[in-house]
């Protein structure tokens, strides 16, 4: 039975590829598609998720808009590595689906509330605020979700500071309530999707399938090996969001650690950082897990097996 | 015209006074009630919300429960002030008002977008977590509330912390939310509630208007008053909330100061002070204000007069 | 018998005068005195400090140098309210005064140890890096020391940042080390040094003594009230340090009261906040206390008395 | 030529074994030994010093007590891991030297403006205290110091939290001043202490020796082992502060990698981390390193060579 899912994301190159992933997955079933301010605003990433849907042929699934803002500090996204539409690089196709009209909050709530308990899996790849404010405004959806799987984070990883990543510093706060949940919880961070990396072998076995949707992934990871290697001076950039859907696909395709996980919300030097403590074996009730090794091959053969699923919608 | 209001509450004994102030006041047109975590827990300030309005008569406006708990800390109630129950003294009634079925976020919202952009002012005399998620969750009501006056913090005095009140330690990323929004706010803090005591003339009069709804008020005050005495060393209690609805009903009962507002997340001493700024004028695009002094005849007068207007329900 | 005191200064405009009250003072024994890095860079404070004796015509009385920077953050000094040389308005005379060859933390120390317990009084008009590491260096002058009267603080008032004054948040660090050691403390901070406002009366009143030094102490003010009239608003200055040395001199010049206080280090907007808990009572053992009214006509006697025995040095 | 070194420390089992292993090496001139609180109070750890010289025979250099507190926070000593004396395990002989009468912090700065620029290196094994406080007191040794090589910290290891090492969070403020300075610092932090296990062939290779200051190290040992097993689960216990030691007697003992460093000082989580970043090569003026990786082999014998050079003193 395919694992049900609810991908909240801010595409974002990698967001677009996790949800090419999910579409072209049979292991997974996309509930909802719900999206974040983040790597661009609300307004562009919504667009840009709908034209991925688009270009996946992706059709009967709910998209809906969620927070415009994070919960607490202004706004920050990121140009530099995203371009200013968010999703630089390829044409982007007008979309066609229409967004659904509930709030991404509401709609997080209703599609785990009307599923069973233990059934529906979180995979969020962006700033957590929907998550956060789903988790406050409806707390029986905590012990319903079956896990959060998300994209964030890094044990001993920083991008967006020495210490801390995007999606967590954007939004600490948001990161903190969700991190403090009682659900299961695994981080995939950076000390994972540093392993990701899109190396030229990667990029040519995905234009080799020839489709439409691989080129489009292939612009996308054109634009962003070059945005990565400039801004961060990466040889071959980290593909982070699709290994947050990989690892429900397919939980072997990386190693996790079990590990009490906490967000720094007052540090001067280490605002939004994941802190881990690994000092002793996690305790029994600990629910939270950090990713570790990933199997580079396995996970670049499941996207380019997604896509080949895709074919030409 | 009556001043539409949504009051946000937590009752609560200063809440329900508050409550009964509105409901009696024809200056005042009640939108809705919505409850929020606090003095105790959401359970049971929705109940006490309920009994209230059985108490004042009070039907035709829908009551929604809100937030269960604070945006990012743990929750912490105040047993010590208003007892197990939230509303100790009185016998309560058994509640005839049903909840609305929507949660208090949406509530808001609805009741705000529903009504004329400028029309509608927003009430809180508890935490602000219901008003910061409805922010977040549709920034579209920040412009179009009229006000925010809210009886929470303190620029010169503390009750929770030397330097901070209850309703903004509670939930001190909520407050900082509703504070740096670009609606106009007014802080009704300790500074103004510590000059609302209600002294033994105070309860004189109103144990004199003999009706069920005073008497009422006359136990809310008795057991309030014995718990300021302990807890805080108050001779008389000082009766926080009714006095952001008295600013609503007739802003000449206290004076107010414009000056910039801000919340302090991360002091070691000062988390959740409500930080203003006297050092120089106000800046033309101030739009926070804080209340400074209370006539202190007048405020009793709109309580007595509400009490005597409200009658034997 | 006169109080013996050590005034750790940063000449500074109201330091000199701090130091021109202590020397005309027959109330006062000054045992030493020794300068720190504040208002302007520790050589030219110290520099400010010689001449001040020169124009005083005081000898005799060992002046040491002392820290050249904050203990944690980095130098912040104030060219705006005391102008380049950290004395800026009278022509400043050549110093003739040596230094004395000691560290100021080494000179403290002695001279605390040098005499019976109980018997000296540190005064000190600068930020604490001195005081402070003189009492990590040599613990054993917390108890041998009569009080510290420090100027600096404030309980309601701030004037580097909403809720924060110069001496303190220039060294939070060596302020929190200062408040909380177990000797008596009394802070004179802006709350009262506010209301000794150098207006045109006293101005006159010094003017017509018609000495050197009072020449000096008009210029002072003159070039004091400008400053503080375009960066701060005032229309006529605070002159804050004497007061510390007022309140040693004659205790009855201002009210104090005791309650515990303490300093924020953390805090995004209250960093250098003297936190005074007013809620109840001080506990028995506080040691802490607050200035909070100042006698204006005894105070500005005070000093007007001090310049007259001066005379022409 | 040897390395001029001045050992600050607060034995400590591991900075007992520093010592002998700074006596015992001809690569090291031992110029001063001074004592900081830390692992126990100021009182015990310098009697603990003062047992060791006699230990290893140590005369000729001068031994001085520092600060007995740290400079902000209060004192936290480490009898789980050390013992109620600081030392427990073997029998302590009776010291034989006496104190340098000088404050250590004193001791420190006269070593250091005694002897050429760039020839005496700092080694401090325990809190920042008195290094801090001489940086501060006398700001010429900065430059003057050939370098700091310090036990202390950890880059992805704690052990007082999930994210900070003992030394440093004892005295986070220390910490920062002495990582904030201009001289170049080695961190030899958890990271690499951690691999500096005393296994029990290690442990057999002393007690090998055969001699009393052997018999002293595997007492020592076999303590300390009992202690990180109990504590913090070790197999073998992690001897820290030889390795600093170890740095400047053979560099090659270690790698080392180039990294801007600080220290969180306001962190919920992770107050007193030793923050490296290394998300870019180290810019060109950076003079801050971590240790990385530890030749274990190598290490070891430098102990048993060291202890074999001493003999039976
Ligand atoms: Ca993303
Ligand atoms: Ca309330
Ligand atoms: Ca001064
Ligand atoms: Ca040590």
């Amino acid at each position: 039975m395919p694992s049900k899912i609810i991908l909240d994301c801010d595409p974002g190159h990698d967001d677009a590829i996790a949800l090419l992933l999910a579409h072209g997955s049979p292991e997974i079933e996309l509930l909802a598609v719900t999206t974040v301010v983040g790597n661009q605003t609300l307004e562009k990433v919504t667009r840009n998720a709908l034209s991925v849907a688009k270009v996946a042929g992706l059709t009967g699934v709910p998209f809906a808009a969620g927070c415009a803002r994070p919960l607490v500090r202004p706004i920050e996204v990121a140009p530099d590595i995203h371009g200013d539409s968010g999703l630089d690089g390829p044409v982007l196709p007008e979309p066609e689906l229409a967004l659904d009209e509930r709030h991404a909050v509401d709609l997080i709530i209703e599609t785990v509330m009307a599923h069973e308990p233990g059934t529906v899996t979180l995979v969020p790849t962006g700033g957590l605020t929907n998550i956060a404010l789903a988790a406050r405004k409806e707390p029986r959806i905590v012990s319903r979700v079956k896990e959060v799987v998300l994209m964030g984070g890094g044990y001993h990883e920083g991008n967006w500071s020495a210490t801390s990543e995007f999606n967590i510093i954007i939004d600490p706060e948001a990161a903190h309530i969700v991190f403090n949940e009682s659900w299961p919880l695994t981080m995939v961070g950076l000390d994972l999707t540093h392993q990701a990396l899109a190396t030229p072998d990667v990029v040519e076995r995905i234009r080799a399938i020839g489709t439409a949707p691989s080129r489009f992934v292939v612009e996308l990871l054109e634009f962003f090996g070059q945005s990565y290697e400039e801004a961060q001076g990466f040889t071959s950039p980290p593909v982070h969001d699709p290994c947050a859907v990989a690892r429900v696909i397919d939980p072997s395709v990386m190693t996790v650690r079990r590990a009490p996980l906490d967000v720094e919300l007052s540090g001067t030097l280490t605002l939004g950082m994941t802190v881990a403590d690994f000092r002793r074996p996690a305790p029994e009730d600990c629910t939270t897990s950090v990713a570790v090794e990933l199997d580079h091959e396995r996970f670049w053969s499941l996207i380019v097996d997604a896509l080949e699923r895709i074919g030409e919608p």
